[in-house]
């Protein structure tokens, strides 16, 4: 992910812009965490926040995850899957089911 | 996105563990937001971190990210292209071309 | 704020350690954001986490707002009351008691 | 830390406003984590953003961490000094100085 005309329209805005230059890793990671941010404050002060507004900032966050994504050169199905797997191991069924303990205190 | 094998993959993982009651939209974005900080962590004293480091918090990022659009009942990539053209009338390229200044000051 | 005596035994402790070359603004910005994440981690699938780590987590963000506020040069409580002041004019108690509508929607 | 005079005002101005009500704890931690990013967002792309704008930024941050800290009960020079005498033994000066490894890695 994702689909290879949404990864081409993202290139294509950001050379025509000629943004690049400031996609450094580091300036990108801060921005997910800026995003991230405004995303939470649709739920600041509700559980119910405008889903439209919601959305938007989801899609800034993931936006930028693609831009890291790049970059990194990796793709981003291949280490959610790949992390997936880390996380079974640390969250067994038996032990995980139905709570949120921390794998450090299961 | 993301395919519909990883997709899979995480909704049986969830299942699995009956983790789904914890998955409130607002606490998949709180979610969003702790894994974007230790993204960010690896950038704190750094620009050149370790990778397979920062494909793991990526990847924790996109995870819950990809849980809040299934949440939303939205698809990522929809939504991502749909801001990306309301980011494109924002910045259109005669002005915003080699430079980061906020639209609001463009 | 803080006390001359909290501010001293920081300033002592990153003396000591020859740490001030990596406290740029830029980090201890993104060290405030990364010490914010770990403290909403506390509260990731709770409301009512553990007390002694809550308080741990809060003095991590303070921690670096006094670093960040000693390379500006400026006081902790002087912005403080200069922003509450800007505040106060944004959201005036005639329209926002009760309510936390932002104030562009007032 | 803060002040006396600064805590009345603050305490005055959420009481004038009736919004002790949305000042759970949790709310606060989303607060702090949200405007962390906005100070985050001075430095997005530039390490040398508007002096104004980044006091207001961390101003904001500090009021939302002087705000929690009175739910908590604590005080804010009290944690930050307990916190560093912890960080103090993770991080000896023999081991730490001039190098930002984690403790687990020292």
């Amino acid at each position: 992910m994702p689909s290879p005309q949404v990864l081409a329209s993202l290139r294509a805005f950001v050379a025509e812009r000629d943004w690049d230059q400031f996609h450094s890793p580091e300036n990108l990671a801060k921005s997910i965490a800026i995003e991230a941010g405004e995303l939470l404050e649709c739920y600041q002060w509700s559980s119910a926040p405008d889903q439209n507004r919601v959305e938007d900032e989801l899609a800034d966050v993931v936006t930028y995850c693609i831009h890291l994504a790049n970059k990194l050169g990796v793709d981003l199905d291949d280490i959610v899957v790949r992390k997936l797997e880390k996380t079974a191991e640390k969250y067994p069924v038996r032990l995980a089911k139905g709570r949120m303990t921390k794998y450090t205190e299961l």
